[in-house]
């Protein structure tokens, strides 16, 4: 999407040896990027949410293993990189998936032919997220037409966290659907839920900001009762990783916005390439690993002084004891749709919508 | 409740002529107070939230009735001195209640007799505010005790926004049952709300560190997780202004964590000192006036900074739009119970714990 009118892309080829990304963890006080020439840096990327967002986070780890074959190709080179990528971030699903494709077509080939072999399918899975995510977000524009159409008002989306642009390749998740309503006309508003304690929200509202969606900013108390006031027309989130029968898990205190949704009659969708989908799981509450973040991350705040500089204050002192739990699991039955490249379908219905082969431990593509 | 082994009162006599409050704007950084002589100095500490808390902002503004009597007793200095305070918060209606009361008691007064009149009912109040705390924290603290000898664990108790003792006068209301709970040697420990955008919850941290209470500081996203995974055994919060039939309108986000507790079979309960019960009230929803405060509450946060300075600085710019209602009405239905100093009541019987005389327009104690 664009930025001062230049497109850009979250991550980007730069030359045969490096990719730039942007980094996130100076948006959005400041958009620069970021010159990535080692697996070492890529993984450090991902852990410190330099890049971020679940399709976005399995690209750049396959760049990543890439970046290690080009300079050594050998089995335990691959297994190493494979190793620290994956222990980056535990909950979503993406990386998982985008080093299992690698790893699985690596495997096969001799060291020398490795390197270039995974280059040339890094790129192919970042071409495939913008296409995937371009898909999506066109079903999920036809949810926002439709409901302007029947209200015949501007429609009111909520959402939570980042699941935009710069959280893919391009596009984003759910905000592939505002972007492609507002471009085609759709009158859209978008109420963007701050997303504490990293404050992704504020990512949301410099994205849509810089594409010209009309959008507010709240606090993540606030959801519930703009929903019972109804000020909410939809909700309509990303995720990281989904479950065979639709449980979603994403960014904390989704699941309190998924309440008051359904207590409201308020449609609930997540927007999900499939590549978030992990078939393998069955029970999400169960099964899924739930990163616990540092404390420091709700201690601690980032900001701009009075002159326009970046600057961090303490809002509580490093004796509070903290928790920080950075994902949630929106169960199924709270869950009006699921918006992917294939079309909306049902928490239930997602399997027959993909078919996905029986599960088999260690196959082909995980 | 102790502050550094010092017992202290959010708001005190200091001499006939003024009170002294704790300057609410500073904690949890800084603990000091404020000498206010006047009622517009009482006005502007209400709407400023240097004083702060349903409880509390009523008896502040019977004092600065009080303080203004002081100056002039005739019938214009009493209305406009009522309307300036009414005029500060709308939300909560203990500050109604105060307001009405006095005024009820100072008309039919020769004006040379309503200073010291309205002094002296402005103390009564305080205490009264002091009795009702304890009476109603012992309830709660039963509410606790119990949980403990069910399950033989520390209880886990989630509460969010502040009510604690700097919210009243002394003591607090949920925090109340907390501290006497503690204080019987019932293992608890509370999960703190950081309650966004003005961040109460450090208020609720500070108050449990300085009074030994074992707590943790979340995100407000993180409660409903918490409470999927069983780390919740009940949820305790304050109120703002309570309706006949018990909906409960408390600081934004509450109504987020009572759905996230009635999915997940938590009970979930407020802390009503009876002030706080607005018999005229019968729709909540429609009716309590819900205060949209400044949008800089939401783009720009107060801390400290690395030497320890209170520093601000800005998440968002001021360019970003900003909504900031401050509260939020959780409906009856999801309340497991209210407490209150006569004892815990479920929602629909508060009317027969009080009895409440039929409502009259503009009765006496309004």
């Amino acid at each position: 999407m664009k930025v001062d009118g230049v497109a850009w892309r979250s991550i980007a080829e730069d030359g045969p040896q490096a990719v730039r990304i942007v980094d996130q963890t100076r948006l959005p006080f400041a958009f620069a990027t970021l010159r990535l020439e080692g697996c070492d840096e890529v993984a450090h990327a991902i852990g410190s949410m330099q890049v971020r967002g679940a399709p976005l986070i399995g690209v750049a780890a396959a760049y990543g293993l890439a970046l290690a074959m080009r300079r050594d190709g050998g089995d335990a080179a691959l297994a190493a990189a494979h190793a620290a990528l994956l222990a980056t971030r535990p909950t979503a699903v993406n990386l998982r998936w985008a080093l299992g494709r690698l790893r699985a077509l690596l495997q096969p080939l001799p060291p020398a032919e490795r390197a270039e072999a995974a280059w040339r399918e890094a790129g192919r899975i970042a071409e495939e997220d913008v296409a995937i995510n371009r898909a999506l977000g066109g079903h999920g524009a036809e949810l926002i037409a439709a409901a302007n159409a029947r209200t015949g008002r501007p429609v009111q989306v909520l959402t939570h966290c980042n699941a935009g642009w710069i959280a893919t390749v391009d596009y984003g998740t759910a905000l592939s659907a505002v972007y492609q309503a507002h471009d085609a006309g759709v009158p859209v508003h978008v109420w963007v839920d701050e997303t504490r304690p990293r404050n992704q929200g504020l990512l949301t509202a410099w994205e849509l900001a810089a594409h010209g969606v009309p959008h507010t900013l709240i606090a993540d108390n606030a959801g519930g009762h703009l929903m019972q006031r109804g000020a909410v027309d939809l909700v309509l989130v990303g995720a990281d990783r989904v479950s065979r029968g639709g449980d979603v898990c994403n960014k904390i205190g989704t699941y309190l916005k998924a309440l008051a949704a359904f207590d409201n009659g308020v449609p609930f969708y997540a927007a999900v390439p499939s590549p978030t989908i992990d078939w393998e799981l069955r029970d999400a509450l169960r099964e899924i690993p739930i990163e616990e973040r540092a404390a420091d991350e709700v201690r601690v705040i980032t900001g701009r002084d009075g002159d326009g500089r970046p600057a961090q204050v303490a809002l509580a002192g490093a004796g509070t004891p903290v928790a920080n739990p950075a994902f949630d699991v929106t169960p199924a039955r709270l869950i009006t749709g699921i918006v992917t490249e294939r079309g909306v379908a049902q928490p239930a219905e997602l399997v027959r919508l993909f078919a996905p082969p029986l599960v088999a431990a260690g196959g082909a593509g995980r």
